[in-house]
């Protein structure tokens, strides 16, 4: 198992790590795997019902998923599997379609995750990883803030037991006031009770388990058994007291056994409906995922492939896709979890994988009685972590664009659901950036007195030459603003006693497309036409490059220089 | 009339020059007016029929239109009127509706005209005439040569005298082809002779006016009545040959009088339809617009103010929608004309309206007999002016990019039709430039020697300095990118002797966002835990002043020098 091509690696990086695995690994690997599956049961549980599909859908999409990631995927801690975004933005996508009956839901959420896992393989093939990058940091975070809200506030009708519908915060918080009057107490009891026990477990249970002379790794599996001891107490709870006649909604009947076999559907109209938010849900996916994958390999001073983070996810979605299952990525808490518990390779999660078949085989005739309030709570506590509104703050402080970025993807999120959001969200950062560099900043710059540096002359006390303007051009000149320096030179020598030769210092410039070169001739001639000259300095190579192929440098009336203090002694003497 | 308000003769500019009109102007606006009337009576019964709509239609657009924007327009030589590409998008427009009554296809025009009069005039208020500055040149240049072809194309059928639709190049000449059948020869004759005639017009009949002893301005005048002699003869034949009986298509009744007084429609539905339509062609009209009155202000030294043009052109539209017209806007070759005819001031094209108002009373009974496609030769003359491959050539030799925009804009054109067309080579245009941006050059730089003036050490001989790495950043680092450095940064450190100081030279950037301080953040934590220390030379002003807001400057390891020989110097020491 030594030497594989270097392809067959790039796209089976378990070739990478498994030659070298042995036992010290296989131990941290299965401690790391029981802790994650004692907190994955009741979360895949929870983000099943989130995403709008029956509890088991949630099991089985922790199963084989997990299992193809841990061949394909590159990162040593990720935890793959149901999350409560995507499960929220599986729900908006799955509730746009208007279905009624449960099987064409099913086929719908599992056409879902081959329709995301395709289109994340394909990109990971054709190294596509590039264009997660045009989500801005302030538009993610705003994204996952305003998600966790809104999925938070979706739990609610669980917690009062009522009946809302709607995926945006107005529709939720007004249906569940419209149904305040039909609240099951019984429900509440058990709902309340548990977010508190939930957000004791987080806080305080701890602390607590160490004073009572645990050993840290002890008390920390007791702090990730509380959901399961939620679960646990909640479940006897209801078939103790008979709660279920009582108004308390439980899970029901969960199929036992292995993960169904299943194929997606191919009914072009139904892909042509679900095309943008497998998009979505890819995208969201592969940032999501991504982002915490590098955090935690970069505390190792290890290194993950982001094209081929695609295919891992691509093909764990294909997994979740074929066996039952609905979309899947790289969950934030659960993989800080799994890193911290010591996972050192992917096969943690393979481990994982088996601790839910497990679950799956043996556990579900138990969860009958299960109460969803208590998975409501769980989702609650899980996702109030995800919200964070800091960033607002930090970026007010920052850039007002920033914050425009951010204020704008949360408001636009609550008020209109996720996938308008979000794709709002990169748009509108998009067309910020394009509007400022459309509108490029131009200081007039002389020399720094004892250098041959200039500066603006507003902000340094420079020295400048009558007759000569030096303007700096700060961006790159392209088709958006290229009539911006044409009218602003144009007025700058007009206004002012009367110029020999401007100067335009180039360094900030990292382009010159075809409009701008056109600009750039026709400003060229206009000052020619009121004898002035056009000089250039310090044109980066590749600019340079491309004028020598235009007959701008033929018909430039003035020179260019390699650097601004070459022009300004010529020009001075 | 002398002391308006400055708001006033802003958004009037006939204040600005109606108070020195005098004779001289008077004559010189009136000569001009009338060869563009002579240009103007076949051309805008042409349009009006290339949109799909009544002959009228064309006369009515013709009049009020440029009476409104001899108010509120700025240049002076604008033609104002019924122009051929902005007619192929309402027909493309109107023909994605389905009508089949000619009520409602001549009121979805008058509506299109409202919905574009209006936005224009919005746009023009909230001053977003930079807007248009995203539409770069090669997309603009590829859509015209191509809208050109497809007009060009889309008039065979009046020649051959046959039936076709659609609005791509293959839906054009693929119903061509099979209609070849039902070719009419009494058409055919027509349509070619007119055609060779009006091209003989164009090349050859102004110097042989010449050769006869002709004045150059009447030599010049007789060459512009060439339509007119065509439209009286072939009407003449048709008249007195009885050739409507040999499958000769006429316009038939015309009729006679002012300009009905017209209503838009309100309909939610129709202005929901129409909308994306509406939004190019207020875009298409106004940078085609824009650059033409650009070009011939230029050449007299005088100034167009583009927000007040969309004041201009916004209220022409909206004076067509409420006259029987369609949307109008400035046309090159018109313009042109006018210009060179001698027009002074915006009333040229108010005497015009003069001239097409009479035409509208008196004519119109003449134009019973006047053959389609006598008309489809006028505009087959008149657009493949605007077809014009040599862009292509000159993008490709001077940028790979522009190639690619202007490429991709003439092909979606014909292949998809004008809307999608535009719409594609604007994004792909964008796209493209987002692309660069995000993945940044990034140079070596060393001293040039006996300067104090750095440059890439691939390109110059320079000299560097041991363990010390100074990376020219040649892009502003936002989102996009902000990984990108990151990433570039580390794997240059990894790989060479062991490095001291690394200098991020940031004379080319001219932003720094938020996700892109985070990025830095990282990179200086991640440098320092590898012991190197991490300097920025060269910080401009906008992009200091915000850094100083965060608390990056108070972590950086090393320092902030304000050229980059000044960090050379310190770190040499």
């Amino acid at each position: 198992m030594t030497n594989f091509p270097k392809a067959l690696k790039r796209y089976l990086p378990i070739l990478t790590w498994s030659r070298d695995y042995n036992r010290d690994a296989f131990i941290s690997d299965a401690v790391a795997a029981v802790i994650v599956t004692i907190m994955l049961i009741p979360q895949s549980l929870a983000y099943a019902l989130l995403a709008g599909l029956p509890a088991e859908m949630g099991l089985y999409a922790s199963i084989l998923p997990l299992v193809a990631y841990a061949v394909f995927g590159t990162s040593r801690a990720l935890a793959v599997g149901p999350v409560a975004v995507v499960s929220l933005m599986t729900a908006a996508a799955i509730g746009n379609l208007g279905l009624t009956d449960a099987a064409s839901v099913a086929l719908a959420a599992g056409t879902l995750a081959f329709m995301s896992g395709a289109l994340l393989t394909v990109m990971g093939v054709m190294r596509l990883g590039f264009l997660a990058n045009f989500l801005s940091h302030p538009v993610i975070a705003g994204f996952i803030t305003a998600s966790g809200l809104l999925i938070a506030t979706s739990q609610l009708k669980h917690i009062f037991g009522v009946e809302t519908h709607g995926h945006t915060l107005p529709q939720i918080l007004g249906s569940l006031l419209s149904h305040l009057g039909d609240v099951s107490l019984p429900t509440l009891v058990i709902g309340v009770s548990t977010t508190a026990f939930l957000f004791w477990v987080r806080k305080g249970l701890k602390p607590m388990l160490l004073g009572f002379g645990l050993k840290p790794r002890l008390a920390d599996l007791g702090a990730k058994a509380g959901p399961v001891a939620a679960v646990a107490v909640t479940t006897l709870a209801v078939w103790g007291l008979g709660l279920q006649n009582w108004g308390v909604k439980i899970v029901g009947a969960v199929p036992q056994g292995l993960p169904p076999l299943t194929m997606p559907s191919f009914s072009p109209s139904l892909w042509s409906d679900l095309f943008v938010s497998a998009v979505l849900i890819s995208v969201i996916g592969f940032v999501e995922s991504v982002s915490v994958a590098q955090t935690l390999a970069a505390k190792k001073r290890q290194r993950i492939e982001p094209d081929q983070e695609l295919i891992g996810l691509g093909t764990s979605n294909i997994a979740a896709a074929v066996t039952g299952g609905y979309p899947v990525t790289g969950g934030f808490a659960r993989s800080v979890v799994n890193f911290d518990a010591g996972a050192e390779t992917p096969a943690a999660g393979a481990f994982t994988a088996i601790g839910i078949l497990l679950a799956a085989l043996l556990l579900t005739p138990l969860l009958y009685f299960l109460p969803k309030a208590t998975l409501a709570a769980t989702i609650i506590v899980a996702v109030l972590s995800l919200v964070d509104f800091s960033l607002l703050k930090r970026a007010w402080g920052y850039s007002k664009v920033d914050f425009a970025a951010v204020a704008a993807t949360i408001l636009l999120t609550l008020g209109f659901g996720v996938e308008i959001g979000v794709s709002a969200g990169v748009l509108i950062s998009i067309a910020l950036h394009l509007y400022a560099t459309s509108r490029p900043h131009v200081a007039e710059v002389g020399l720094v007195p004892n250098s041959q540096h200039f500066r603006n002359i507003h902000r340094h006390a420079v020295e400048t030459l009558p007759h000569v303007v030096t303007l700096r051009v700060d961006e790159s000149l392209y088709f958006a603003n290229a009539r911006f320096l044409e009218d602003y030179v144009s007025a700058r020598v007009v206004c002012d006693e009367p110029l020999s030769d401007v100067i335009l210092m180039f360094s900030a410039v990292n382009e010159v497309d075809l409009s701008a070169l056109e600009s750039l001739e026709a400003l060229n001639l206009k000052l020619k036409d009121m004898g002035i000259r056009l000089h250039l300095s310090e044109v980066k190579g590749p600019v340079m490059d491309r004028l020598k192929r235009s007959h701008f440098l033929a018909d430039l009336t003035g020179h260019v220089y390699l650097s601004q203090y070459d022009a300004w002694i010529a020009l001075k003497g």
